[in-house]
């Protein structure tokens, strides 16, 4: 298949400059978890509005809607952290919005999201696809999907701007791989910024489509019964996007898996060593890092918290 | 009683530049915790080294010692934070360091200030003072206090600096009390850049030994039978240093108490909505606002977050 037109850098400093007023700049942590030869930060996107990264992207988007197309509103399907940022974007921006979630989300982002004024819809996570069609042919609504849209990466890859700019000397950057959104836009703005850095992915092994894929050269898909697996709910979707392979095949150096039980141990430095709460999915570079950092060579470390929108049970239950 | 010479802002500046490449710059988080007309940050020195503010009085009173005073070390008494950050101040500076602490310290700090390589002697709360002065009497160690020393009061004095450089607007500053050396730090710091910020201490009800004597308008001692029934281990010291109450009396607006109960959901709110780990004695600053800002007035507040260290069991009990 041809390659379609990636996100630039200077698409990326646009969305920069488009949400400022949105979104928070959020801190670059030190943390002693590291090697001594790959120091480890953590870009702790768990501190961001919301929980989690997701209103980078989502904040772009609404803010690129045309007049026309905000009278209609926005909608989505998204295991959480997507349908809150998409919430609180339109919230903000004043306009309507309905979230398709599957029954599996946790409650806590469920009640979230309601709580910023989206219209819920729950449906079986193999279903959402086509009711959220169904939406936007009878409603009008504008459908910002959760990954596989430009203004998505292009919003996401701001903290890509963010890392670079406060670790200028950053040698490996970790990135939790789920649809891709994050690891496309972050690759695509540390790449153009400074090329020797290297953007590892790192999956769930329950749900390593990617990085199977990756290893093909061609995309894979998983079912939902196989990455439904995994204790890391932001990261079950089945495949990547067709423009997040697109940046992931040019951007990306490495993918890899992590197992459930480094997912939990990374949970638990996370939360007691580096005191940041974190859910699973935002755990699981902290773990990709611990378990592969030898592979990968020395030199400043980043590994992004991508969320903490976690349960308080599962909390307790991780740190037992 | 005569007043002796206060810490001043210089003091507090000239600490700032001798440690700045010991201590992190810790960030000042935002929160949705708070009320709209003020709105709450948490100054986050959970993520200082360490994981408390303590760090950052004991590299000032390290790096002021002579080299003849170097050659015999330090020795303090501690609950276990000012423990931790005066070995790590020690190790650092290449000199021995013996901790004396009591028995009721939890585990996670005692291994903790170990690990860091100082010798570490237990002993009942009521005895620390006494064995603290054999240990200085028999080795030539000098007594680096926790809080009760113009050289600590500075160090801490740090954090307001930073939030005042942070968030220049800011109108309230909550700070957790237990010997005093943050919160006179603190308020020297605000106070003498401006003036019109409101600095206010706050304690465990259980351990309100100062929100007594600042009430009486004079110094006040509990009982360490009385202070120990709290949950926030590093607030049980009987009463503030004598320096301190001089801090106090001259910067301080007004004193809070805080219940278990709301050091408790303070705690909860702080690690499940603000996504930041705290060890009850860190929560407290937030428990103080959570219960006191409709009585001090509107604008930005700042909560110092103070410390990190909890162990996972109380930490999962919390959560409960």
């Amino acid at each position: 298949m041809s390659t379609p037109p990636l996100v630039t850098l200077a698409d990326i400093e646009s969305a920069a400059a488009r949400i400022a007023g949105a979104v928070r700049r959020t801190p670059l942590v030190p943390t002693q978890l590291g090697h001594a030869d790959a120091p480890l930060w953590l870009k702790a996107e768990s501190l961001q509005l919301g929980g989690s990264f997701k209103l980078r992207g989502a904040a772009n988007a609404v803010a690129l809607l045309s007049d026309e197309e905000r009278a209609h509103g926005v909608v989505t399907h998204s295991s959480g952290n997507h349908a809150q940022a998409l919430a609180r974007a339109a919230r903000d921006a004043g306009i309507a919005v309905t979230i398709v979630m599957p029954t599996q989300a946790p409650a806590i982002k469920r009640e979230a999201t309601e709580a910023l004024g989206a219209t819920v819809v729950v449906v079986d996570i193999s279903e959402r696809a086509a009711v959220t069609e169904q939406i936007r042919a009878e409603t009008g609504a504008v459908f910002v999907p959760p990954f596989d849209h430009p203004a998505i990466i292009a919003g996401q890859g701001t903290v890509g701007l963010e890392i670079a700019d406060d670790l200028p000397d950053v040698a490996t950057v970790w990135v939790p791989v789920s649809g891709g959104g994050l690891i496309s836009g972050i690759a695509a703005a540390l790449k153009a910024l400074s090329p020797q850095v290297r953007v590892v992915g790192v999956e769930p092994e329950l749900a390593g489509d990617l990085a199977e894929g990756f290893a093909a050269g061609h995309p894979v898909s998983w079912s939902s019964d196989r990455t439904g697996r995994t204790i890391a709910d932001g990261l079950r979707v089945t495949a990547v996007g067709d423009l997040n392979w697109h940046h992931i095949r040019a951007h990306v150096d490495d993918v890899m898996t992590v197992s459930e039980d480094q997912i939990r141990a990374a949970m638990r430095s996370t939360i007691v060593e580096a005191k940041l709460v974190c859910e699973p999915s935002g755990a699981v570079a902290v773990a990709g890092y611990l378990a592969h950092a030898d592979r990968v060579g020395r030199g400043p470390a980043v590994a992004v918290l991508s969320g903490g929108n976690v349960e308080s049970s599962l909390l307790r239950e991780v740190l037992d």
